[in-house]
């Protein structure tokens, strides 16, 4: 069902020096699946993250927010993330983080290394306890089976009902200096992230300063990760990871002024970007891949807003299924998205270059059949025009099929 | 596929003194289907409305804005409503304008009243013209078949995707004298009111002062069109009126201190809550009822506010479908809505009688089989206690099954 999904060949994905990644079979929720990854970084690694806003946060993204807190004050560097598929750990209460930060102190011992030097990640159905006998089981075989090697069974490994593997790799010049980045996310349903998305970790060889990463990583997670949607839920569990091995000979990069880091945000952003739009293409039951541009506004916030009107409305999405031009249903989303003061009049509306509505009403030159030839594709841009401003913003969503109904109706039988 | 839809006896629909209504087939978007209405008033009766907060509204409730605005500087009240289904006349700029306001010239000649007199209602498509000869050729039929008793064939003329008809009748005695009530409404799809829904339609033949109707149509819409949600998309043509034709023997009602205001008000709003639950009974694809309640907010806002993530949430509405009681994701979409200080660790949620998550985690007495026995029923009650405060909110929604994906995919050919 995935939109143009890229095939993915994983000898073309890089190892990045001072990275491994190990998975087990640990019968999380199902048996003869990979459902726990282990991340190891080398001593001297940077590391910087983003969670999700919601109020009902799992477990393990508490305890990801004090290890990264406690990096800062202790200079011991996160050493290795954790991750399982099957159970999300979240709405678990006192009990489920006692389970977090168990699984944090098995893994620390088994590798040697502080529990506050490990990240948890969990993902799966919430509300049920997560089987930390289980879990820590699967560790020993995960940490066995490092390789730098791994970054496909890694993405396989994190998979819930993604129908495939998500991953990207680069390589790029930097003052003369190869630097590669290698990342993995994962997706599929309850995605309207908010500050990141269910899961996504990124790594590159560069050497990054602690400060220098965090602003990086909210740099990214903006342009990518908090671009897309597929339902409007925000996950409890959303988090995107930045890890800096700084194997790279490409000197530590210190401030955010310097050219390098611009080249390296960027480089990071396009990498990120391709994860993300990797989830939207592979979102629960999706048959088109839509790009929603907003431009025009007096503010970046008010056309997110708007654009995010137009990808969560389930008339909008039931329409491009059915490459039913019913384009007035856009029209209804940019009027209830809440901008009050939104002069209607001014307003255009394309779908790819057909221009659609002009100053709030059906352009007179609009012929349906061009309408038809646009809904037919599998990748169409929205392009909504306010005319009151230079602000503008991308996000990117999927259709709403029957498809998404029989996932979400099935997903835990 | 409607939920528990009382069964509707035309028999048993009240005329109300001072109101008749008249239908045509006038062929606006399909043949052989009622599809244009006139509601005609008695000269004395005072009529009240709320409307979309769609700034894509209709031409025509920019219409009804002027002529109700007109109604109170001139004295002139008004004498009839026009309902056109097939067409919404939205998104169609200064031409629909046009469209809405001859519509009411041709009704006003046709009847004899000033054209300031008529309010227009449209629904159906969006952003196509809205074929004006065909209506005004559908006038002369609905003004001649005109009948107090028309009620059931009334709710029949303004039904799109609605599959049953919505009408509703009471008889209740004030102050020893008996006043009725009768009104209709539809919905379907493109339904999170916000001022009103779709169109409702509410006569009663008790005289009300015009800014004691202007007070209790926004109390009557705030109690039952705006706690309903099917998709969350607020439409371009909500619109719910008032008629108080004052035939009735109680005494014009002046003040909303008086007693005779207070039994009236509660009158209408249980016929209004009656109606606006119709429409959800019968919302797009719906195989379940929900009650989404919750209480011990700081106040009204954050109630409705995380009520409204609940109930719009694609994973929840997914999961009643299928009778799945996979109910982290109620607590997913409590952490989501945007309060922003909510102390997870105090909610209790309740699926009818069952306590399912205590104190922010899963109660250690809840069972499975327990959850899935009420998800099993069509009427459920989801209950949210925050713990911090006294407010509370209901709303009222229902499931998103295969049939939703099917209708809106389809709706246009």
């Amino acid at each position: 069902m995935a939109v143009n999904f890229p095939s993915i060949d994983p000898t073309q994905l890089h190892p990045v020096a001072g990275v491994t990644l190990g998975w087990a079979e640990a019968h999380i929720r199902k048996p003869n699946r990979k459902d726990v990854l282990v991340i190891s970084v080398d001593e001297g690694a940077t590391v910087a993250g983003v969670f999700t806003s919601n109020r009902f946060c799992a477990a393990p993204v508490t305890v990801c927010r004090e290890h990264l807190e406690h990096v800062r004050s202790s200079g011991k560097g996160i050493r290795a993330l954790v991750v399982n598929t099957g159970n999300a750990n979240a709405g678990t209460g006192e009990p489920g983080l006692v389970i977090a930060r168990e699984t944090c102190k098995e893994l620390a011992r088994l590798a040697g290394i502080a529990p506050e030097q490990v990240l948890p990640f969990s993902t799966g159905v919430i509300l049920e306890p997560l089987p930390l006998d289980r879990l820590k089981a699967g560790l020993p075989a995960a940490l066995e089976n490092r390789k730098a090697a791994h970054w496909y069974e890694a993405a396989q490994s994190i998979m819930t009902t993604d129908t495939l593997p998500k991953a990207v790799s680069r390589q790029v010049t930097i003052d003369g200096h190869t630097v590669t980045l290698s990342g993995i996310s994962k997706g599929a349903g309850m995605i309207k992230p908010n500050m990141a998305t269910m899961l996504g970790f990124l790594a590159f060889d560069a050497a990054v300063a602690q400060p220098v990463l965090d602003a990086l990583v909210k740099h990214v997670a903006d342009r990518s990760f908090n671009c897309i949607t597929i339902d409007g839920d925000t996950s409890t569990n959303d988090s995107f990871i930045l890890i800096a091995s700084g194997k790279s000979s490409l000197p530590a990069v210190t401030s955010t002024d310097s050219p390098a880091y611009v080249a390296l945000r960027d480089a990071v952003t396009d990498a990120a970007q391709a994860l993300a739009q990797l989830i939207v293409r592979d979102g629960e039951g999706a048959t088109k891949f839509m790009t929603v541009q907003v431009e025009g506004g007096r503010d970046v916030a008010e056309c997110r807003q708007i654009a995010y009107a137009i990808g969560h409305s389930p008339l909008v999405k039931t329409a491009f299924y059915a490459s039913d031009p019913n384009l007035g249903r856009i029209l209804a989303a940019i009027g209830y998205a809440g901008v009050n003061d939104l002069d209607v009049g001014k307003i255009d509306l394309y779908l790819d270059d057909v221009l659609v509505a002009k100053a709030g009403g059906r352009n007179p030159d609009y012929r349906e059949e061009d309408g038809q030839r646009v809904m037919k594709k599998s990748e169409i841009a929205i392009r909504v025009l306010l005319g009151r401003g230079d602000a503008q913003a991308t996000i990117w969503t999927c259709d709403l099929s029957h498809e998404y109904v029989s996932i979400n109706a099935d997903y835990r039988s």
